[in-house]
């Protein structure tokens, strides 16, 4: 029977996907051999690459000035591979330090030798909300922000204007959940293990004159350039997980209706259980400030610990599971990505209401 | 309906894995969930994975001094990881050159600093042979080699010993093909995507003394020490191809019997391979020097290469797909990884003969 998995990630994935990746496990798009049986080389596997990038760019309205890049690592790669090809050994980059993920991101930057500037800030405050200003340095080589805090709760309402140096980004746990304007952005980048798919694939999307600018002589797997000459086929890319991130975006496209109407259903799931927080008289505490909430990541906290510790258990004997808050922070956090369906935050909501009542 | 794939990579996968994968792809071990949306820090996955590394080690006879690493990036990854980690910027390290992949290796080194040594090459004969004699520096950090080349058709019979520094290897694609004395080792990987399972998965074996000799200060994702220190989960790995290789393992030692028998069943299949071209008169000639044959990849040529097109086609025709050798060098490339039934093998050899009979 299935569960209610509200894990923050890897995460809920849509049931039709799942039901198709079975269903064709033996035997994909005609081949005779499953989707993990094709050669990278064949072009059923070239087509179907090259239809989820297409998928993907269309999703997100981009044009020819964007690429779609199929890595690997998760964003720790990234961490180390922004710095290597944009801001190697003496260049100076800033970052925006809004917890965990990105804390993570600058620290790695600077093991690769890059000259970190915080432009901001909210350590100060348990990491509660999204800075508004920012003291960028005079010319940096990028700006780094992480758009939604999986563990804090939060995420940017929106992204800084005029900025100094082009904007580049982690958007791994809201990745497709909204419109993104990218306008700003040079390069952003995604593990998959969200929105999009299994774990193991990253999702980069990057300009190509940026990529073009970068430092040369980077091993070739830490190189850009690498994935964009070679349309991420340098090397085995990860077939499996690229297939169902081709099927999830489809999905969105063609069960959700594209972005916008995404962005309407997460917002109201999110409204739904903020509201049930805020309506609950100080037995629900969310985390986050409310001008920073996340619609993706819903943190709270109750009372005291041991009764979190009863809500989890009896949760969880509910078919509501993977609710446990991050193990840095504790607590409870409720994730509501894109496939999880409007129903089962009902449900989880009627269950606190419960659970508020027996033990309010 | 199935076709017989003698793809080099990604490659034939075991039926029962295949099928054990799709009935459990909605609920996972009683999870309620598809594998893929299991948290990786959650006890079931925990678990698994290291269900899956005792499982490898228990086949390859491994102990207490080996350790078992997921890692991403294929093998082209490890060929910059190997030098950052252990010969860096200025430090010797000696490489057997026998074909494409252990090229690329080297060449990898050369982009990281390390000053390599060509210990041995068969690259004057055109690659057909693995040499049998090194002309080693004197005091390398480590001798690399590439066990099996897919791409000429070679493996090592065995390896060096007393050579002047441990040796490291790429073991791709004969990984688990038969068992392996890894005294002389201090480090092996595989590309999961032969003998293995999914593109996406690196198995590295290594010793937890070495890779605590490495280079300091590398960025985390570089460095083997990370792995070592997190079990394999600093950050989310790629849990859907763990599984799967999980699988697979327990298919060898469950129903292939362990590494003996597999070898047993591996050199039967290439056996009659090999001898149908021995007997064929001229008409497939075997590109491998007989001494360096490889059981995994059978390349041949046909007397002309409009002849081998046309063989391919109708090959495909009859269901034996996968058949065209590597772009880099043509002719025709028959794999008989793990997964391969002998029967299968039987099924070409019969359409080779007849083949023969209306051209030869």
């Amino acid at each position: 029977m299935r569960v209610i998995n509200f894990n923050g990630g890897p995460a809920v994935l849509p049931m039709p996907v799942l039901e198709q990746a079975a269903a064709e496990m033996l035997d994909w798009n005609g081949t005779g051999m499953s989707v993990m049986e094709n050669s990278h080389r064949s072009k059923e596997i070239a087509a179907m690459a090259a239809e989820t990038q297409e998928t993907l760019k269309q999703l997100l309205g981009l044009g020819a000035d964007w690429s779609v890049l199929f890595c690997q690592g998760g964003a720790s790669l990234q961490f180390a591979m922004l710095p290597l090809n944009f801001a190697p050994a003496g260049a100076v980059s800033d970052y925006v330090d809004t917890g965990l993920w990105s804390t993570k991101a600058l620290e790695e930057a600077k093991i690769c030798g890059s000259s970190v500037h915080v432009a901001a800030s909210s350590k100060a405050d348990d990491y509660t909300y999204i800075p508004r200003e920012y003291s960028f340095s005079e010319s940096p080589r990028y700006i780094y922000l992480c758009s939604n805090n999986t563990v804090r709760g939060t995420r940017w309402p929106s992204f800084p204007k005029n900025a100094p140096a082009p904007l580049v980004g982690d958007f791994s746990s809201e990745f497709l959940s909204r419109p993104l304007d990218l306008s700003d952005f040079s390069l952003v980048f995604a593990g998959a293990q969200k929105n999009v798919g299994p774990a193991g694939l990253t999702i980069v999307l990057i300009r190509p004159d940026f990529a073009a600018a970068g430092q040369k002589g980077l091993p070739h797997m830490l190189d850009y350039r690498t994935y964009l000459a070679n349309d991420s086929m340098y090397n085995t890319p990860p077939v499996y997980a690229v297939y169902i991130a081709g099927l999830v975006f489809k999905w969105l496209r063609d069960v959700m209706g594209g972005l916008e109407k995404m962005e309407a259903y997460n917002q109201d799931k999110a409204d739904l259980l903020y509201d049930c927080l805020d309506q609950s008289g100080g037995f629900y505490r969310g985390t986050a400030r409310p001008d920073s909430r996340s619609p993706m990541n819903v943190t709270f906290r109750l009372t005291n610990e041991e009764l979190e510790k009863t809500f989890l258990a009896e949760a969880k004997k509910e078919g509501l599971v993977g609710l446990g808050g991050h193990r840095s922070v504790g607590g409870v956090r409720a994730s509501l990505y894109n496939a999880m369906p409007r129903e089962s935050v009902q449900t989880l909501i009627s269950f606190m209401k419960n659970f508020m009542a027996k033990n309010g």
